[in-house]
């Protein structure tokens, strides 16, 4: 495959440029039957879409979604599901200065020397505003997992900045621009207001947690339950680190703490983050994932034109201080496409299997 | 594709179980043309092999590939390079106890209830021992790209469970079984003498990078080179964390620090760890993980048993008190594996494009 | 992956159905740099397009294609080409009676018993309105290769219904609607208004070659070259057979026949249809296929309804008589595809080879 | 995918060459908790093994499969399933004068100018033994599919060179070296010694089908069962053309005619061929190939040699006078690998779908 398809049997590809005419996906390998209208999928679109806050980039879309293909009187007919999301707001200038230098930390750079040409419009292909297909491929994923498995996703904010964030409840992540778990954001606002001051920007860390899951997912060896999400992970723009379960932590910890003990009454803890051996236990699948700070910030940094020489590189115009503020939504769509695409992997060659022992409940403490 | 199988254009499709008669992997993809011999890979083969010093497992397997296909007269013809090596320190004993319980930490519940049956003898597929083929391919792989690119592979250890090893010299990395690169390792082999005696095991953190990378390698959106990177290495057994560059650092970095300035000399630092928006830059890449600790310890452990009842689960025979220790090369494989691929990714769709900025060479200091 | 996703490297994946709101493709994996725009696409377009003549369906469909990514400035930049044709002509009816019916010979009962559920406008997604992807795709990829490999494509009819249609010259082929390569079409003519007036269906047989082929695409053992043009053959609607070079006629020749010789001026026939061992030759690529009648046709059929009782079934509306009359562009287009994917396959493997022997000419009568 | 690679979930990874070390495929996606054992893949092995009649070459290769992987205690495990064949018959001799010819109408031309280098004991990889691994895996899957879903395959000769070859019973199939279901051969082994001694070859026309197929199989558009159908045989060696159902005979068809009746007893006749818009009917699959005369001949040829100079080849030693022979167990393999790989995707998609109409019998006369 070339690059810009997701999955295996639940197949996301994804198409189109930040300032283009219009961005979008075909999701391949739904089951059929299922209810789906553009509604169950726009719930998730709104929660990354940028102009919310004045913490994210000003830039105002609807990202409104249109279903082009594969559902018929409002259920899926299992051919493929087009979705294609209009971009409204392109700002028409002159690119050809964006073309001669190449931003510190960006793509640019890349783009150019491995294409030979690229698209500078808003970043083009590089922008993080492609995330908005992978989140409505999510939705159906999501909507999927839920209505047949029970299985269902949520995340939040555990560090933004040098600001580690403490969890106190699910509850308050919807009720705050920055998905963070806490009541009380104000310290995190009057930070971002500094930064974006200062014309800087910085980065965040970002948990995500699917519940509800069935045992015997992944496929060892290589295509194992954590090594695509992983690859999932890693692969949203400005992710720098992934972790399951204790993650790096487990490095200084023992064997005789760090493995989960089974009980009758499920496992003791999660360290393993809901995989072992490739493949899920049934636990709460626990991810932690790193995002570096937006490379497009106002401050000047030294860089090379296009004739490899010296210049200073400032970027204007409307980009997210910290990217890290949008990306819990799309974290939780990575993860529940990791999820369906192993959901259906295993029904295809286990689906005649029976889990000789009665699958132990999970332990979830939040 | 159906887990076994690593890649898209440089395929390896590994077989095997601890202890049946063999083990071993079909390379497909490879160009031909290359002179190859079984003593190119055996090396790398031996630096993972086991029994090789006291900090690890003291099974004894020579570990001796054998070229069933794919070489003629000593030179790769284009075709399935299939290697195998053949199994022979199987201690036969009765499994049927391991059969019915589950170590914790352990795969053995997982495959239980995934496949139904499970393969109980030495870990069956979930061993360890299976990285070995994978050890053989990334040595084909890495004499390719070394002879064509010029790009190499490097790794060591940084921590030992509690312990951070500071970084010396790359020189002092084969010469010790930890392959730190340090000259005095007698606070290493002390720790992993205490825990041995405790029954007891502990994780690692591995650094592992590639040196002479072209630039423009990885297939936004989906197959970066990073997430391609991360599934490798999360892939991997025990692994629970992997960072590109900065890493999790990042998250408390400014955008203002953490972008690599470019200048006509190179780049002036590596936060990026050599990939920006999924494609190398032409830097170092530059990966950690982290390993867990082994499962396999003699201290009793909580568990159950196949029937759903609590019982008390203790390992005893031959097992690495630490599989981080012989990590380090099959970490270098996992990459080269890789970037082999992208290589030839990159080769098919962009192969007559000029990179039109002069690449600016890598800054390496260590 | 998922069944709606043609190629390797240079991938197509389609969507839509007959009556939806729109149907098309996305491309990945084209090479950057290629000039293109949607006049280059809507010239193959309109060779497919319904509604030219008396003898296919009156569907008034314009076939516009929109490129919606992957272009700048009017040149490819490797990032995918979304391309997307907007269904205009969509008669609104009440399909709840077709629901209740199968169609013999159509998909109508195959797609039910498989989905469950299935789109009855218009045949929905069996509809052979869906090959417009595949030939707006397979024009790019024509672009492609006669710019860089000066690979061209080009088909006609061989039988219609009983009639065999003798070859006269390729330059007849774009002077009538049959493309048939003879001056005087008007048996073909009045045969199918004979056909039309009896509410009946007939097949056909195309040719469709590559000229200009490189020698050594292919991948042995199952993807040959072959092999894959086959499967694109075969997997374009109402195709019941695919011959290569001598085809079903090689069953009755002798070895010292069928093989054809080698000389110093190139080969001296091509029963091999251009490929030897799944690897092209160098020669014209020579295939033919069989088109069956078509199945929705005025004279009533019986048939049974989804209650599984006897009914018969009479299909009104517009339909081809003869498919087959609409497919040279398509199979064209198919066969475009195939060579470009191996194109870009063998220079992903081979890309330094030097083919030791100067490639001998391959010999053209026609 | 890098060629040697069948199918999507049900894999097979082919390697070896006629005269290396071994032979043999890696199978991968099996669904666990099958009983298996050597002897359940050796009697296919059996049926398209060489020297078992003075009609086909005189190579004696016992081809006695081991198993390495993925069985345990006789039952599969879900991990994959590593099947070798030690080549144990190759004459040693000196292959430099046929390195520097080629043999009109076989791969020797092609595989030398796209890998710049070949294996030229036994044609190396284009040697139709590579069909032994095809053969083998397609044993475990005609096991699976008839156990799990009753579909079972059967195959015969139809035409030997110019003889067109009657249908009388099945039952005569295993009773001749030709598959051919007629009581008296003995025209047929007339006309094989004719032809031996005149050094010439011929070739054969195959019929092969599958029973008891189970409606819905097929991933339309483009990965259709008969689509894949025509890619496998396509892709075995010395095939020229392949049919489905009425094939090409469907050309002259009337839509009135062609089109398979539905009634309440099952569909009227199977013009068909079993697929309709790409998915199974449930009707039996029937599959017809052309296989061209063998290019391994007695009698000399021009042709040319490395240097690009005419020059005579002449091919002594034990070649198969027609690879049709031995083809019918490779072309049911092959069947029962597609219908295999589309059981399993089936149910990854669909497996919850319960085909709303009652299936309606398949109608068998024979």
């Amino acid at each position: 495959m070339s690059g810009n398809t997701f999955g295996t049997l639940f197949t996301v590809t994804n198409f189109g440029e930040s300032h283009g005419p219009a961005i979008g996906c075909v999701i391949d390998g739904c089951p059929p039957g299922m209810a789906l209208s553009e509604a169950d999928i726009q719930h998730d679109l709104d929660r990354r879409r940028p102009g919310t806050s004045r913490h994210v980039t000003q830039r105002q879309e609807p990202d409104q979604v249109q279903i082009l293909s594969g559902v018929y009187q409002g259920v899926t007919t299992g051919t493929p599901i087009a979705l294609m999301i209009q971009n409204t707001d392109q700002r028409s200038k002159d690119y050809s200065d964006i073309l001669q230098t190449f931003r510190p930390g960006h793509a640019d750079y890349t783009y150019t020397q491995k294409y030979g040409v690229r698209d500078p419009r808003g970043g083009g292909r590089s922008s993080a505003r492609l995330t908005a297909p992978t989140v409505a491929a999510g939705a159906v994923a999501k909507k999927w997992l839920a209505e047949k498995l029970g299985t269902t996703f949520i995340g939040c904010m555990t560090q933004l900045g040098e600001h580690a964030i403490g969890f106190e409840d699910w509850a308050h992540v919807p009720n705050n621009p920055f998905y963070a778990p806490v009541a009380d954001v104000a310290y995190l606002e009057a930070y971002m207001d500094s930064l974006r001051k200062a014309g800087d920007s910085c980065g965040a860390r970002i948990r995500v947690v699917a519940r509800g899951m069935p045992v015997g997912l992944g496929q060892p060896i290589y295509d194992r339950l954590d090594a695509d999400i992983a690859y999932a992970m890693m692969g949203l723009n400005a992710v720098k680190g992934v972790e399951m379960g204790a993650g790096f932590a487990s490095v200084a910890q023992r064997g005789s703490t760090h493995g989960d003990s089974l009980t009758p009454k499920g496992f003791a803890n999660n360290n393993a983050g809901g995989v072992l051996g490739g493949i899920s236990t049934g636990q709460d699948l626990e991810v932690s994932i790193a995002i570096k700070p937006t490379s497009s910030i106002l401050t000047p940094r030294d860089s090379i034109d296009s004739a490899g020489q010296a210049v200073q590189v400032q970027t204007k115009g409307r980009h997210d201080p910290c990217v890290g503020i949008r990306a819990t939504p799309i974290a939780e769509a990575l993860l529940a496409l990791v999820v369906m695409d192993h959901a259906l992997r295993h029904r295809a060659q286990c689906g005649d299997v029976l889990p000789p022992v009665h699958p132990i409940p999970a332990q979830r403490g939040d």
